[in-house]
């Protein structure tokens, strides 16, 4: 059986089968009599679930798994959203149906709706959906179904899917390896076993009808392989590859703590991207330099309203705070496209990503964005923070994005409280234009950082998450790679920093080539750090430079 | 009073009020016995709506009007849109309410859900089903409301909106210019002004209460102002500008048949861009040196399944015996995007701009494509027929499709049937990443075609369509010009033609900064021909090159 590698490693154990049935609850009319207490059944119902939430919520961040506690908190969202609430209540006074088919038939609406769009991110949202009704309807009916949070020893999870919340019951030190018949490598399952550092192999097609608990599995998350019931031979191929792939992580422990230098002396800066104040912790102990990319919008999501002045300001100066002087760059809010932030007007798009997104929207509300800039300025007088502007296309949106920041500068000045002078000012250069004007944009700031996700997906015209047109997203397309040569040449002309963290800047296998380009900062997720710097201590600068030339000539 | 000029020109004439009331059919709930009766209802309003449209896009058609009747077939799908028809269905039959209240109910609902969405596309869909509602309304209840048909003077016509519907009914002859409420540039009102030739000014926000019939009008198609009863001398002065404007169309017809020739005696070659066979007349009248640009997705719309290879061979055969001889550019199925073909299988997408349209559909549905290739390989014995591809993004979509056309030459040959050989193949240059590696491109094709309308959009991230980004969208943003400057350098370099076929080939203001980039061959509407000749004959090529090259250093 084969299926998509999701999560690196190879893991050797018994399988746990894991059937979910779907609920589906009969349709029972109820009497006009009984719809206060089936109402009641829903407010109880969302108010348990609110709470279970919360308290895994709580959990996580304080595991620091960010990444799950920002997937549960949507879910938390979810649970108050007016359109479910308002369907449910419908149901049950008009239709007079009672809570549990109300709700799952108020859900399968939904999800019956966001189906027709064929696309990955609303894939996920509908994973949500489904797991917060099979909350509500545990929660109604008294039917638990945790088989999940029943592992009692060491074994291989094999599943439809892993949702959210069975990702956040398991006890993770009991589960070797996941494999699943659906899912893609930016999954939630996926996502949550990298995370975890557990092998796993995803989107298998339908396979688990042939398996049964206690057979044999050998996960193979390099390949995609799985197999059942391996022989004497198999099992010691995979001892042997277990055992070096244990060996190598180790080495990589060896790279945190020296510079990320060429053969030939060159040394290139190496970056953590974190999304959260909590996660600037691992990347000081991956061996990262300072943060290449703080996603400021996290602290606007999931919530019901936007964050204050305050807010901001602590958790921009916790940051400066753990990385005790390092330099931390901040990407204002980079909301729209497919950061939906309910309380913007942002309303919904032919095209988001073609849309309404990052500084277009904060120029345009220049009330939020001052906000920020405030809190911004207010905490730069805590460690070496910069200010980083996203999807500028040229040099009107620079020059509007600063103006605003010396007005917020002047306010800040008249009332008295300080801001670091001098701080340094950059943009991303992930639309097309702004590479390709880059000699004019260097003029008005300090650095650049080249964001690849998005820029490749506009030079490409190719929505990444599509999966019809993703087989376009090629991240080493000629035409990408003349556009990152040409914004590397003007930030050494007119001596910018360039630095790179989109997804490309943390592939190992990539790094030769963004040497050879000229790309001189890197910024990536933690747990990439040690291998990037591995790759860079085994190359030649000159070489990978003369290589590149030859390619793109 | 002022609004958006939206058709140039200059009218003074008699108002005519149109004020259409909206039809609200009160609810009337029907007995069981009576459902059949309000069905049959339903059923003969459909068919005689669908003879009343069919009837109409054949008229529009003969009289050469392809842009109208495209809208008008458009409205004769809406008809039979399972959707409607299922709404209708339920209400009537469930909820037990009057086909009128039914049909009323159905659109109302549809329409609410699409005006959620703020999208220029969208808000025409919705201005057309609007128009479907009004006709099956007058239909079920019998009530008229047909004053714009009653013109009986020459007059100029004040209405909230001019819809479809009402355009295909007025005699044109009568209308010396509208004014109305809404509508922007691109409306149906706009369009239809435009191909009619009557000044117009729309978008002018509530005014009608305040006019009566009879009041004397100017609107002034330039400025987009408006008078209410003008005085003497705003007479005087407007009676001076329709001469001026006059005798400026009629020193137009002059440039109609000398070439495009600079001063300094460097020659263009001026192309028209058609839509249907019909439209290739008027490139010829205009001037026109052949077709640039043939979009064959109007073949393929507004129709319940794919054109047949007969069908398809026809529709070519008939436009290159229209141009006798004269080249005819046929751009392979460009679909997706904004443009939705119900019979194929594209579906709904998160961002359509950015997802599986034109050649990468193809290129997946070959049997399709193949029908296309050899219709145009048969249609190719009767003239000068070349084939673009569209939304080509590097070198191996243009080597895959032109396998397949080799692929149906050889089928074509083995049946004994005669295609032209050597046939220039060439590309539309419309995703930058096609234009950053346009070197490598030019090894595999005649001619290249810019495509501004897409290349702006992707090269800036900015859907033109949506209103809150149309602000970014800039024809003359340096990293545009950049761009088209490196395909017009690349195609010199590997010796391909080089034409533009985009909005900015036919923008008379525009010529200089196209021919200052290298721009060779211009493909625009019929009516912009002359113009963009006049211009061409006014302009030294060589201090355009000069200026151009300061421009962009």
């Amino acid at each position: 059986m084969k299926g998509i590698p999701a999560s690196p490693g190879f893991a050797v154990g018994p399988a746990v089968v894991l059937v979910i049935r779907e609920r589906r609850p009969v349709k029972r009319m109820i009497g006009e009599n009984e719809i206060p207490y089936e109402w009641n059944k829903f407010q109880a119902a969302l108010d348990q679930a609110r709470l279970e939430l919360s308290e895994l919520v709580r959990r996580l961040e304080e595991g620091g798994n960010a990444e799950q506690a920002s997937i549960m908190e949507g879910q938390l969202y979810l649970i108050d959203d007016p359109e479910i609430v308002q369907g449910v209540s419908d149901r049950i006074q008009n239709e007079r149906v009672s809570a549990d088919f109300a709700v799952y038939e108020t859900f399968g609406e939904v999800v019956k709706t966001l189906a027709l769009i064929e696309d990955e991110y609303i894939r996920e949202r509908i994973a949500d959906l489904q797991d917060v009704k099979n909350r509500l309807l545990e929660q109604i009916t008294g039917e638990t179904d945790k088989a999940a949070a029943l592992l009692t020893r060491p074994s291989i999870l094999l599943a439809h899917d892993i949702t959210p919340s069975m990702t956040a019951q398991l006890n993770k030190e009991l589960v070797m390896g996941f494999v699943t018949e659906v899912g893609s490598r930016t999954s939630h399952t996926s996502i949550m076993a990298r995370t975890f550092g557990i092998p796993a192999v995803v989107g298998c097609g339908e396979f688990l009808a042939g398996w049964s608990d206690g057979e044999t599995v050998i996960v193979d998350g390099e390949t995609g392989e799985v197999f059942q019931n391996p022989s004497e031979q198999q099992l010691a191929e995979y001892a042997k590859k277990q055992e070096a792939y244990a060996r190598s992580k180790e080495e990589l422990q060896a790279f945190k703590d020296i510079p990320a230098e060429t053969i030939d002396g060159k040394r290139f800066g190496m970056y953590g991207n974190i999304g959260t104040p909590a996660e600037a912790a691992a990347v000081l102990e991956s061996g990262g330099e300072g943060i290449g990319l703080f996603r400021s919008e996290f602290l606007f999501m999931d919530r019901a309203a936007m964050p204050s002045e305050e807010e901001q300001y602590a958790a921009y100066r916790a940051v400066l705070e753990t990385m005790s002087g390092k330099p931390v760059i901040v990407r204002t809010l980079d909301v729209g496209g497919d950061k939906e932030i309910p309380y913007l007007p942002i309303g919904s798009e032919f095209n988001p990503f073609l849309g309404w997104r990052a500084i277009r929207y904060c120029l345009s509300d220049t009330a939020l964005f001052k906000v920020q800039l405030r809190a911004l300025l207010r905490a730069s007088a805590h460690g070496d923070l910069r200010i980083m502007f996203p999807m500028i296309s040229g040099e009107q949106e620079i020059l509007d994005a600063k103006r605003l920041l010396d007005e917020a500068r002047s306010e800040l000045e008249a009332e008295g409280i300080a801001a670091a002078a001098g701080m340094p000012i950059g943009i991303m250069i992930e639309v097309p234009s702004a590479a390709l004007v880059s000699d004019r944009l260097a003029r008005h700031v300090d650095f650049f950082s080249i964001g690849t996700n998005d820029l490749i997906q506009y030079t490409l015209a190719a929505d990444r998450m599509n999966e019809k047109v993703s087989y376009l997203y090629d991240s080493q397309h000629l035409a990408v790679l003349r556009l990152i040569r040409m914004v590397c040449e003007n930030a050494r002309k007119f001596n910018v920093h360039v630095g790179m963290c989109g997804e490309m800047a943390g592939d190992p296998q990539l790094v030769e080539i963004l040497i050879g380009l000229g790309v001189e900062e890197f910024s990536m997720s933690a747990e990439q750090i040690p291998l990037v710097k591995k790759s860079v201590r085994s190359l030649s600068e000159e070489a990978a430079r003369i290589r590149m030339t030859q390619t793109l000539e």
